[in-house]
């Protein structure tokens, strides 16, 4: 196991976009400003994905722009395509992610294209990120199961990854979407992918749908993974799974490594009484069970 | 990793105990005639703890007499002493189960007595059990830490657990009751105590209130446990943490365990229809982050 971890919070992206309760835009402006200061290195701020799809992020350009700006934080935002890109340098991004799935019927039922020409829409965006210096992170969702396909070939997860990579990603996010993989096929999965693409160089993100998010980290982390994908509060849902959890929770993602004896760099208790206000905004209780404990303790 | 595990399900005891709702005397009895038909071979019945301290389990005695005893499942209900252990023994109770703590301070704030002195306690009630061809199994809590003293020494988890064996308990299990613990604190614990207990003859018991539960779970599996305590829906809570969670839902420990290929004998959607009939008579939403994205797909 790594000595020390980053955690990718992706709350304010991944997370708000699957939460129905609409937030104001000083409130998501709030939000960042607030994880910024619990130490944080990654955040992941927006997506300039059209509002015609996620109308939650429809402000992407107001918040990106609204945010502070802390020293030695990215804040990397989701980017779909070329014209994303463009509004996305408009108000200054420096780093983005794309995204893809591992999964071919994923890619066919939600862009109309197989994982191959999947990734070739992403070459524009990619070579322009690179002649402008903006660093790209690539997400690989449905990596251990697929809500159309049911599994996932595990070489299907490598190609996408190794393709991310060679096109330029300095870091590949591992998903699993709809969180029914368990610790075993997740380790498997990871090892795989690691014959590939350098561990240094990989992320996971995984969905706590089922409840196996910790386990599932926690075998990766076995396996040598250094990067987290997170949400705080474990705001997020399934959108095939109503009513079901969604990102893990970055504070019991904190939690477990505080005790593992892995450093983070975040202080915990900033970071549940940030969950907590997210919550309120939301309606409703927090989803980190360590956020709970601890306002309870 | 074992390829089979058992499970103890604690639900109708510890999980109810710690419930505020009261559950109607026939509607335990339906959860427990449920669990035995869902492959489940360990169920915890009751608690003949006296009422005072326990009023939601007053009904023991009826609850033990109406269950249909399925074959080859096994009734364990708890005992605190020779009282409670003829009020069992009264209704035909085979297998017991005694509690003591590692924590010095949790047994002087709730026994009044030390960790020695609460051992000498179960004494008679131990070798009645003996002669009347009673099982019993052994419950040591706060194995991880302790609301009162905060760390536990794992030299008193040992010493506590050899106890017990010594003194005729054909199981012990080793409870974080207040759900603190990280999973390689839980490993460390669990190899020192097989140092001097046989690792055949050891459960975990973990509480999920820093949603660390199911990551302790995979780390002693990986150290070669083969019993693991839970509780339908994730039923019961934290007393010393009002509104955090309780024990980690059996519904997710099945879940984690067919993945792992890890073989159970039990119906997961049997049991996960289970706990949200359970959770509807405790009127709320099931525990269980499986039982409820199994109820969503």
């Amino acid at each position: 196991m790594k000595s020390s971890v980053r955690i990718v919070e992706v709350g304010p992206r991944d997370g708000l976009q699957n939460e129905k309760t609409t937030v104001a835009t000083a409130d998501k402006i709030a939000l960042i400003d607030r994880l910024s200061a619990t130490g944080l290195r990654s955040i992941e701020a927006t997506s300039f994905v059209s509002p015609k799809w996620v109308p939650q992020l429809a402000d992407a350009a107001e918040v990106y722009a609204g945010i502070r700006k802390a020293p030695g934080v990215r804040y990397p935002v989701l980017v779909p395509n070329e014209q994303g890109y463009e509004r996305a340098r408009a108000v200054g991004v420096e780093e983005i992610a794309v995204f893809t799935a591992a999964s071919e019927a994923f890619n066919r039922r939600n862009i109309n294209a197989g994982i191959d020409e999947s990734l070739q829409r992403f070459a524009p965006v990619l070579e322009r990120a690179r002649a402008d210096g903006v660093a790209v992170r690539g997400y690989v969702s449905t990596v251990l199961g697929c809500p159309y396909q049911g599994d996932v070939p595990v070489a299907d997860v490598v190609r996408v990854a190794r393709a991310l990579h060679a096109m330029g990603c300095y870091e590949v996010s591992l998903g699993d979407t709809i969180g029914v993989g368990t610790p075993g096929k997740a380790r498997a999965m990871l090892r795989a992918v690691a014959q590939e693409v350098p561990m240094a160089a990989l992320a996971v993100h995984f969905h706590d749908t089922y409840g196996q998010a910790l386990a599932n980290i926690l075998a990766c982390l076995e396996e040598g993974v250094a990067v987290v994908d997170a949400s705080v509060s474990g705001a997020g849902g399934c959108p095939y799974a109503q009513g079901a959890s969604g990102n893990v929770a970055t504070e019991d993602v904190v939690y477990m490594l505080r005790g593992l004896g892995v450093e983070t760099g975040i202080d915990l208790d900033a970071l549940a009484e940030t969950g907590r206000w997210l919550a309120a905004r939301l309606g409703r209780e927090t989803g980190s069970k360590a956020g709970k404990a601890l306002a309870a303790a």
